[in-house]
């Protein structure tokens, strides 16, 4: 799939760097609906083609996903994540969840050996933000701040590179999660985190390591 | 960085697309040097600044490096590959280390459960051809061998996420300990495999994790 492509005129060339610029800087977040065609058209002054065009353009690219009569939505910010998207876009579920445990259970073995009082502050919000998702029974709420929760512990590993590996990551994760949600929330599925926020807070490794690798024990192992 | 550049003539596209072919093929794999200037001039039949922007834009896509006076290097055969480039460029060796950690640890668990007969004859050959590098004390062609070796045992997981990332990603750490090679070949700085093919071999994933683990346990905790 080539990135560039030399029959495209530069007023198209314009159009995606002005979208690009609107994912790049946080005002379409990632999981947000963009304006409508008709919004687009007469905000940027550019004919209904080009903005199409445009928008083929980022999809290509992983940024954007145009649903049929639903409208399009931001899939990634970056070229690295929307690479990592295209990847993992027909990955199997087994293979991304044991990438998850890897990244996780590394992330929680640095947490406990390094997390700040403040990341502690942090952590401990993040865990009761996920418990009272649970009680309210929010299937969406409980996946946004599950999700929040694990990249919390990945913060506190202090390792940029594995924050944002695990961030790129974790988008794609979330979209897997929210499909299958309906398995997720129920009594007999609920893993409480707070073994793991205790073992990090007592800066055991080991046994943080140990805590992040039960929450995926349920995966086939053969 | 805009990977498009309205200013580029189509010319300029064109050969990029070539060049990018000619790498994606693995006709120019990675780490290989491609032809002299002169060469491609000659080659592709355009001129020498045409070539010059074209291998300019593959360098920003992280895919080619020029190296003032010893010519233009493949350093990676793929856009993710290349924005994984770029991110980790300016990382810190710790941080690296402990996300080959992460990948390293969990597909040492993953072999040790899915590894066929066939795997642990390529596998044992991997760690047979590391050894006698190491025997030979040739530093480049050790660092090779072992880094073989865990591609190795990456592929032994049969999980294709996590062999594409660790593909992805090791390719700059094999970069990286090149540079630190003096200090990597010497007789106390030898790692012994052989724990970790035979826990992988016995089909033991937490023996086999726990050799994985072992041998980045030299790096900083704190």
């Amino acid at each position: 799939m080539p990135l560039r492509n030399a029959s495209r005129t530069p007023l198209v060339e314009s159009v995606i760097d002005q979208l690009r610029e609107a994912i790049a800087s946080g005002e379409w977040p990632v999981g947000s609906r963009i304006p409508t065609e008709p919004d687009l058209v007469a905000q940027l002054g550019v004919g209904r083609n080009t903005l199409r065009e445009a928008v083929r353009a980022l999809a290509h690219l992983g940024l954007l996903e145009s649903r049929q009569g639903a409208g399009t939505y931001v899939r990634a910010d970056s070229e690295l994540a929307g690479a990592v998207r295209r990847r993992l876009a027909h990955a199997e579920l087994r293979d991304l969840m044991e990438v998850r445990r890897a990244f996780e259970v590394e992330a929680a073995r640095l947490a406990a050996l390094r997390r700040t009082e403040e990341d502690l502050v942090v952590l401990r919000a993040a865990l009761r933000a996920r418990d009272e998702a649970w009680d309210a029974q929010d299937a969406d709420v409980f996946v946004e701040t599950d999700a929040r929760f694990h990249h919390t512990v990945a913060e506190c590993a202090h390792n940029r590179v594995l924050a944002e590996l695990y961030a790129d990551f974790g988008v794609q994760l979330r979209d897997i999660l929210h499909t299958c949600v309906g398995e997720t929330v129920r009594p007999e599925g609920y893993l409480s985190h707070t073994g793991l926020v205790d073992a990090i807070a007592a800066g055991d490794p080991d046994r943080a390591a140990t805590e992040a690798a039960r929450f995926l024990r349920f995966l086939p192992t053969g």
